[in-house]
């Protein structure tokens, strides 16, 4: 059965909120993908394995509520390529870890594992299939439009990282997505992609990008960056709170403040969702146990208890001097070590994955 | 049992004679290579199917002597990347198209087919290995580079060509080969092997860089360049005469004229072989019936027949007038058509090769 139009509209909404419009391209390949009978629509989000794993990727969480399955292909053969610095073997090794890291933070946000599909890249670049479309398009591709594709501060000189941007767009063929997701600093990629499948006679997908999440310093987010500027996923409670404190110092807007911004854009989307999809054992709301209904953050004070039901709201109480700084990070620091206790618990657990975190990053493992 | 030391330093001589010194690399490594126990040395050759195939294959048929195997790859890949413009199946005919003609001139030149090795490039760049190599490879590789390697006046803006250098350079290990052979528009090429395939691990490999046959009006011969400025080795007999009639006009040497380049690098070699390893029928030197021994080349004239023991006395025959340029001419065509004879039978015969050659060029077959 095609689903009713309400439907379509009310997952198209949730898939696009908190993305400016000038950040998609392809809507309307998204909308059919929601109308297709008999199939949830596939959502790619490639991810690279470099440094350890971040907050930034518990952005979409709300994407689970709209029926997709969200395939994420883990970039073994392109982070080789790319990072020209770590063999093969290490790179795998971080491979393992993301999968780990990845599955923990989406259970710890409350994401079934049914709406994810984990892919090894070289199971599908390893094929001929891909190798012969590698070549085709690297025939018609000019060496300019690679360059082009980059984000504009990275310039590299080893050849092997021209191949990332044609790979990561034949990606989109060869696991047959719908459209695909990234920060804003994939535009050029989705241009490269928009601009030279259908020349392969494949097709176009819809592309999404999030706005940039700035670090908890104000700037780009990386995970090549150091560690004070972002909240690890492994972090222990004491750092997260050490990180917060010394990021979030005054009065600040999401604009320009990494922690406000971690509140707006990950912590109260997570308890929409949580909300929406039901709450269970160590997947609580961010919401007081005595909260009103609507409820998405509360904020312990001096004198009690205040209730949020919107980040707008947070950040205005917070200018009228409602709530100081150091109790709405006391709040964020209790919210992140919330949700990271559960993937800390899964680490201990598991000795495969601490087995292959020191493999992975021998230096600061 | 190994080669005597008489035997390597002739056979090495073979190999090493018409080749200036400073375009030979790693020679310790190809006599190494003639030293050695029970193996022959196998010498790369690798071809790319671009244009019809003209004369100058039959260069280094003095080789065959020198108890090498000759292992010929045929670039199919390399080619499709490198052009940019042919579809891969058309570049798959006439790769079959140069097998067939290679493999001909082979045949007419004297050169037993036990001799030469024939490989199709995909077989091995194909592979799991290969492609592996090739990654490492290309994350050692700056882009410069392989701009370096590139003949200076050739400079792509495709990104395909970028792995050609690459893709020759690794063929050295995958092919096992103990030196490789090309014109010396391959320096670029040869240097990036050496300075590269250590860095993987593989072993260097001696290099022998062939002085550019000039074309027949004098300048850089290739298989891109008009009909006019070379024979091709399916030119009828008129077609033939009459290029070279058209190109040697007045009394000149080898180093600015194509014709006298041909005699010089092509005829008199293998009238050299032919008298080494014995004269078949339809495989005659050029030199005439009541020639004294060790005649390579002999020119009909108005008083009766010149007989030769090398260029040089061809060439100061023709400077003093002993000769005329007609005559030199009418010799040089007879002896291309005594050999081109041989390949035009096969190709009359060969209906899998007119098939192929249809396919192959389209245009112009």
């Amino acid at each position: 059965m095609a689903p009713s139009t309400d439907n379509v509209a009310a997952r198209l909404d949730l898939i696009t909120q908190r993305i400016p419009e000038q950040n998609i391209s392809g809507l309307e390949l998204i909308e059919a993908s929601l109308k297709a009978e008999g199939r949830n629509p596939r959502c790619f989000w490639a991810t690279s394995p470099t440094g350890k794993r971040e907050q930034k990727m518990g952005v979409k969480s709300n994407w689970t509520s709209a029926d997709l399955i969200v395939v994420i292909s883990l970039l073994d053969i392109y982070s080789f390529l790319d990072n020209v610095k770590y063999p093969m073997e290490q790179v795998l090794q971080r491979m393992h870890y993301y999968k780990f890291v990845i599955s923990a933070a989406m259970e710890a946000i409350g994401i079934p594992a049914s709406k994810v599909q984990f892919v090894q890249e070289s199971t599908y670049v390893n094929t001929p299939e891909f190798t012969r479309d590698q070549w085709r398009l690297c025939t018609i591709v000019p060496q300019q439009a690679v360059k082009d594709a980059w984000d504009r501060s990275y310039n590299p000189d080893m050849l092997s990282p021209m191949f990332c941007p044609g790979m990561q767009s034949l990606a989109e063929e060869y696991l047959d997505i719908d459209f695909q997701f990234g920060g804003a600093d994939q535009a050029g990629i989705f241009g490269f992609a928009d601009r030279f499948m259908p020349q392969l006679g494949f097709k176009k997908r819809g592309h999404l990008m999030n706005p940039m999440l700035p670090n908890l310093q104000g700037g780009k987010m990386s995970s090549s960056h150091p560690p004070n500027t972002k909240i690890a996923l492994t972090d222990d409670a004491e750092t997260v709170s050490n990180k917060i404190f010394g990021a979030n110092t005054k009065v600040a807007t999401a604009l320009t403040n990494g922690v406000m911004a971690s509140l707006r854009d990950i912590l109260i989307p997570i308890s929409h969702l949580r909300t929406r999809i039901g709450i269970t054992e160590g997947q609580k709301s961010f919401a007081g146990a005595n909260a009103p209904e609507g409820t998405v953050f509360s904020i312990k004070t001096k004198s009690g208890e205040e209730h949020y039901s919107s980040y707008e709201e947070v950040e205005k109480s917070l200018h009228d001097g409602q709530i100081t700084v150091e109790e709405i990070n006391t709040a964020i620091a209790g919210a992140f070590n919330q949700l990271l206790a559960t993937i800390r618990k899964k680490f201990t657990e598991n000795e495969e994955w601490q087995a292959v975190t020191k493999e992975a990053y021998p230096v600061d493992a």
